[in-house]
This record gives C-alpha cells, sequence and structure tokens, in this order.
C-alpha cells in the first residue's frame, strides 16, 4: 500500500465548527467540464447609473427614493424577509412533528459607495474603513433593540451569487431568532471551550478557556510554511482557507492576536487592519480569473453586542469573529462548482485540496489586476 | 394582535430530520426580480446525439466507448469521485481540530434510456420501471461489496443544477463511510423511535417502535385536504412538499402505506406504483413552467441493503425508504432560487409556503405539455 497523500488519495475532512464533513477528491479536478458555463460579466460599468436604485438619488421598485449620499448609505431593505417585532403568538402545532416558530426583525440594506462601477476590491482603504464603521453601527443599533436576538451581516456579490445589482452593497439582516448555521457554531464553540484542556500558547477566549478558533488559527500561523493554508495576514487578521473548505476558494478571515468576540471588541488600529487584509483578499480573489469574483460573505459574531456599559465577560464572548467567504467559481470566469445532486442529498464534495486552493491565493497579486498598465 | 396566519407573517419551521430550520418570508414572493436569469434550456434535443458521450456507441472523454444498449446502462465514472478500497491508511492528525478520514468507494453512471431527448418525464411506465429495477441491482451490488458503508443514488437534472448533459441518466456513489446527511437523518429517525409513544394508527417502524416518517406522512395524508401539502398519491406512494420544505418546489416522495426501509423491500406492485408516481411528480413539475425542470433528486433509504439470507429487523431498518427532489426554480422557466448569503451563512429561506407550492403543483395536469396537441 502507498502512503496516504492529501493530493491523491480521496478523504474527508470534518469541519469542528459545524460538525459536518467534506468530501475532498482532488484527481478529480481533471475531468473534463462539459456543463453551463457562467455568462461573462458586465463589464465597463458606468459610474453611474440611472436605472440603477441603488445609484444616489434614484428611485427604488417599491417607489421610494434612495438618498444623496458621498459615502455609505444604509437603508431598510424594501422587499425585508422579516417584518418588525412584536407579530402574532405561534399557532399551536398540528402534530408534534410540525412546528412553527413566528420571527420578526428587520432587514438593512448597506451602500458601500456611491460609485456603481467599484466593489470592496477596488475602493480605497479610507473608503473600506467607512463600510466597516457602518458594520459597527448598525450591529449595535439593531442588536440593541427591543426582540432582537442576533444580527447577520453579509454581502451577495455577483449575479451568480444571487446579487440583482452590481453596486456594491452588503446586507444586515436582525432577527427574533438565532439563525441555525451561527447556533450551531455557538454551541460547538462552547462545547470545545468546556471540554478542551488548552496546552497550546494560543490566546485564550472567556474564562481563560480554550477558543476552538484561536487554537486553530494559531496552529495555522504556526504551521504557517508548511501547511500552506495562509494566504495573507497582517499585525492582526489571517485569511486562510480552512482545512475543512467547502467552496473551491472558501477563505476564512479572522483575527488571530487575541479572542475577540465581535467587531466593536476591534480597535480603531484592528479596523484599519481589518480594512487592509479586506483590500487584499477582495483583489486576490479578482486577480484568481481576471474577473470581478463573486462571493457570498458573512461576519460571524457575538449574536449580539455586550448591553451598553457592560464590563467583563460573558457566556456570547465564547464567539470568536470571524468572517467566512463562499465563492462558486472553481476553473476560471465562467466555469463554477455545483453543489448539487451528492453535495444536496448527501455531503459537500470538493475537487481541489484546500492546500492547493491557498497556494493559487497566494500566488495571485495584491495589486489588482485593473490597476496593472 | 392579529392572527397568526402562516402565509402572511414571516416564521420559521423544523426539520426533525436534519435539526434545522427553514424561514418562510411568504410576502417576499411579491418583490420584482431585476437579477440573473437562467438561459433557455436546449429545446428539440434530437433522438440521437453523435457528440453526446451517453448516446449507444459513442466515445467518452476518458477514451473508453459507451456500450450500445437498449434499455438502461450502467458504467463506472470515468473521473470518480472516490477510488476502489483498499487505499493508504489515515495519516495522523497534526492537530486534534484537523482530522482526516480516508474513503474509498466507487462511482456509477446509470443511463436510463438510449433517447438522448428524453427524461423521466417522457418516459413510458415500463421504462421508469427498467430504471428502477437498475437502481434495485447496484444497490444490492455495491452495497454488498467489500468495504462499502453506504450507497448514494442520486439524479442531477438540468444545466443550472451542474448536471453537464441533458441524456437522461443519474449517478451511484458508494462510499466506505456514510455521508453527513444521510447519517444525521439516520440518528434522527433512532432518536425519534426510542423516545416516541405512539398513539397514531400510522406503521410502525422495526421492532414496534415509531417510524418519524410513517408517521408524518400518516397525518398529512390524514389532513390531506386540510392542510394541502399534498401533490399527489397512488396506492402505495405519497408526493407532498413537506412542512420543513427549503428549496420553493420540493418534494418529498415516500411509501405510506407500511414502514419500508429499502427500495430492495418493495413488491413489483410497490415498484409499479413507484414508477407511476416517478412519472406523475416529474410530468408536474415539466407542466409547472412548461419546462424541463431542473432538480437534484436522491434516494433515502438503509445505508447498505440487508445481508444475503438475512431475515427479521435489524438496526438499520429504522431508515424509511424517501426520495428528496430539490429543484431550484422559483417563479418562471428562467427565474429560479438563489440559496446565498443569508442561507449559507445563516439559515435557509423560502419565498411562498409549503402549502402554496403544493397548491400550484396540485393544479398542474398529469399529461406532459409536450403531449397536449
Ligand atoms: O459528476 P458530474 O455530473 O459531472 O458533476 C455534477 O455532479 C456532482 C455530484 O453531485 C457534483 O459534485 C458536481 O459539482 C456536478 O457538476
Ligand atoms: O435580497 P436580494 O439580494 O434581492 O436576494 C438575494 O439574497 C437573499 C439573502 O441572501 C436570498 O434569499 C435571495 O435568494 C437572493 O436572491
Amino acid at each position: 500500500k502507498s502512503q496516504f497523500d492529501p493530493a491523491t488519495h480521496p478523504h474527508r475532512r470534518f469541519n469542528p465548527l459545524t460538525n459536518e464533513h467534506v468530501l475532498v477528491s482532488p484527481h478529480r479536478n481533471k475531468r473534463p467540464w462539459l456543463g453551463q458555463v457562467e455568462p461573462p460579466q458586465p463589464s465597463n460599468l458606468p459610474q453611474y447609473d440611472p436605472n440603477c436604485y441603488l445609484c444616489p438619488g434614484n428611485t427604488r421598485a417599491g417607489g421610494r427614493k434612495t438618498d444623496i449620499y458621498n459615502d455609505t448609505l444604509i437603508f431598510e431593505n424594501d422587499f425585508a424577509a422579516v417584518l418588525p417585532p412584536p407579530g402574532p403568538a405561534a399557532p399551536s402545532a398540528p402534530h408534534p412533528l410540525l412546528q412553527t416558530e413566528p420571527v420578526q426583525g428587520g432587514c438593512d440594506v448597506l451602500i458601500f459607495h456611491p460609485r456603481h462601477d467599484l466593489t470592496l476590491a477596488r475602493l480605497s482603504l479610507p473608503d473600506i474603513r467607512k463600510v466597516i464603521d457602518e458594520w459597527c453601527k448598525i450591529y449595535l443599533q439593531r442588536g440593541r433593540e427591543e426582540g432582537i436576538a442576533y444580527v447577520q451581516i453579509f454581502e451577495n456579490k455577483g449575479a451568480m451569487m444571487g446579487c440583482s445589482n452590481p453596486h456594491p452593497h452588503g446586507q444586515v439582516w436582525s432577527l427574533s431568532i438565532v439563525p441555525t448555521l451561527p447556533a450551531t457554531e455557538i454551541k460547538n464553540l462552547k462545547n470545545y471551550a468546556l471540554t478542551t484542556t488548552l496546552e497550546s500558547s494560543a490566546p485564550r477566549g472567556p474564562y481563560g478557556r480554550a477558543c476552538m478558533l484561536c487554537e486553530y488559527v494559531h496552529f495555522e500561523v504556526g504551521v504557517e510554511s508548511e501547511s500552506g493554508r495562509v494566504v495573507t495576514k497582517n499585525e492582526h487578521w489571517v485569511a486562510l482557507v480552512p482545512w475543512w473548505a467547502v467552496w473551491p476558494f472558501e477563505i476564512l478571515l479572522l483575527p488571530y492576536k487575541r479572542h475577540i468576540s465581535s467587531i466593536t471588541s476591534l480597535t480603531d488600529e484592528g479596523k484599519d487592519s481589518f480594512a487592509q487584509i479586506l483590500s487584499t483578499v477582495t483583489k486576490r480573489y479578482d486577480n484568481l480569473f481576471a474577473c470581478s469574483f463573486a462571493y457570498s460573505m458573512g461576519i460571524h459574531q457575538r449574536p449580539l453586542p455586550r448591553p451598553e456599559g457592560s464590563e467583563g465577560e460573558d457566556e456570547d464572548d465564547v464567539a470568536h469573529l470571524h468572517l467566512h467567504f463562499a465563492p462558486p467559481l472553481l476553473r476560471s470566469a465562467s466555469v463554477r462548482k455545483f453543489l448539487v445532486g451528492f453535495e444536496l442529498m448527501a455531503e459537500p464534495q470538493r475537487d481541489l485540496t484546500p492546500e492547493q486552493a491557498a497556494q493559487r491565493l497566494r500566488s495571485c497579486s495584491d495589486v489588482h489586476y485593473l490597476d496593472v498598465d
């Protein structure tokens, strides 16, 4: 029998954040692709598009007008997925297997910049910093509203990720419940904290306990050259293709020097460092296939900010701030990975190893391809 | 406060098979869609395509030839996601958080019919029955191979579901491990059997214990006219949009008259009945938007068939045979639901209620739109 080689032998890896596995079939990347190719993305977008409802001063589908703005703009989604509290109580279940739980909350849209043709990858660091400051503001504001239990900040970028408008923007959904995935992550982080005796010199979580993510990233940064899953890092943040990545070029982005439970716990420097690495990651993504790289991005952190004036640690501090990037492209600007069939019915499967993906992203330039002359 | 109305008030429903929630936002279906539309599907496909590697006698990408066949054909995938056992042993984990598990097995392709232009929706009942018989055969064959722990039968249909060839075919992946989703379902079915005192007259699972799916479908068929989640049923099978459906027109298809742990436990009549309802479901799907309806379909059942000659019940009989259909279309042949952003980072969200979806599918004809003159 030959020796196990992760780049040759199919295997599965375990994701301790979700308790799920991913099947890695590295050799499969060689098969010819005869399936759907993505339409080319719009290039040469105008700086202002009179038909874009996110450009300053234009009218939206609901009839309301988008304000004139200079930096960022936040407004309530005209087609929100949830409605403000209070709502009617849950009806009794017609059968124990048919449970209903009312959900209330609010949905906001955050425009990153007035220019229609830009993306995070093409914004200046001060402009990205303004986006981060808006995230902090809305997280604090929504997170302290009555009846809200969770604030999800995310971005859908690119038509192939269901984004209906290229104007740079993200969303914030604030809900009366903690959704499935972050609830699972928090449960697993708590469980890790309670059951792990820490021997490494990684930063610790609340109550001096082990933090799974601090521990994981400490290991990855320590073996950086060897393991090769780190894509880039700066003073406070590291971007890596996690051991258990599902999407071909998935990235986990997180602070690694100390345990940080939410964006509002970042220092001013930590926020600048965040802006810098967001810029680098999105530029490298665009450079990978010389296109505006589609992805879904989400921020996971404490379900809610600490109550005003609170000091010291609490249970929710078990969360360690991190961002997931889920980009679908696999081989080129037009060939994506479909998570279908086996993936939907059994288990996610990937066609190149996380180490190979990280290597590809490391070899990309930090200078955006559109800025190279 | 008004009364709770599932078609008006956002709420979440619980999926007891997976322990996950889905956020239902029915009013959201009204928003205008300005995003990506799917390219029209190929129409007027030839009965034989000289460039199709699944048409009888043609050469495949790997260089091998597809046999000449009259009904169905099964062959090993030229680009299998797993390789046959035995493989090298797992290396030791470099850190407890970085677990590797080697996976072995085989991947088969099952061609449903020699005609390039047909789909399940357009096959005759005897032809569909032949597909079912092939599923039984390969499930028994692969499932009794040394080192195999699980057999996943599935179909990706349509370019938007990552299917690279319209020639009617499905896949069978046989693995040395039980993948995440079926493992979770089986865990939850076991747990239900052990903790539920059954009072209804639903069929019982092994050892006279409660079967979650028998119980669920018994309830749905019983309240059929009222709840409106049943799409169609026949002597042995029922197709319904489950209470916890994620995809807009998701269907759960299962036998409801007795507990059946795998396709090989179906009687001859049960298999004919299966062919008939597969035909009805796929026809209604096509009729919904007058197009060849894309979906991923998967069969969940006992991880492996019973060992040859075994009699009586065993632990794995806790599984109740069922098929999931996960179709992406939402509003028309070209507007799909994107499960992105919030869905990937937090929790699946749907824009119409399962009851509304079932109503739409009930109102579709059983005669394929291409056969209406
Ligand atoms: O094997 P195929 O049909 O070429 O590939 C398709 O199905 C596989 C199994 O669901 C997926 O992993 C691929 O992403 C998809 O494109
Ligand atoms: O609200 P948008 O951007 O129009 O819609 C997009 O993001 C939502 C949240 O991730 C998804 O539910 C939609 O399917 C997607 O099209």
